[in-house]
């Protein structure tokens, strides 16, 4: 997997989150994908404890938006971004380890 | 360890990288802490294979300079900083993992 497709996949998220479009989160995800966000707290394991989370995220209606460069280094990709929702000042910086096959099989959340 | 705790931590690691201060780093990391710089890379093991990471880098005269918030979460922080070095563009995430005693145990880092 090379960069240009990592940064798409970034891509790709920034629009599943913003369009609170499941199908596309799902298309991210590998089916045995692990969430962290934030970091320290339960991890969601699995895709369907993932669409649940992300159930409550898009209810909230926020968006986000990448605020820096994604950085690529080996199988993840570290980025910087912000949540766009009225009252809220969250600037996460969030890391995806990719699977042989292109999916997210880690995304871990820094923010707090 | 709370999180003004670890900016206070991300903080001595750019005096520590950028004064080429060898003790500051030695007693920023655990003894049995292991560096992945970056991400992808055969990693760093104990203290005295990270030592000789730092000798390599600070040959080079490069300083750092964080260049975003330092995000904190659960035992760890990431954070966004600049390589200053002339003909150098490099701008990494590095996350750090803190262990109870509040030295850092992983460093990895985004760039490449």
């Amino acid at each position: 997997m090379d960069n240009e497709q990592k940064i798409a996949a970034v891509n790709k998220y920034m629009d599943a989150f913003s369009g609170a479009d499941m199908n596309l989160i799902r298309e991210i995800y590998a089916d045995d994908a692990v969430v962290e966000d934030p970091v320290g707290s339960e991890p969601y394991v699995g895709i369907e404890a993932i669409v649940g989370f992300y159930e409550v995220a898009f209810a909230t209606g926020a968006k986000i938006a990448l605020s820096g460069d994604v950085r690529c280094a080996g199988n993840a990709a570290a980025f910087p971004f912000k949540v766009l929702m009225e009252g809220v000042d969250i600037s996460p910086i969030d890391v995806f380890e990719f699977n042989a096959e292109g999916k997210v099989q880690s995304m871990k959340a820094y923010w707090g």
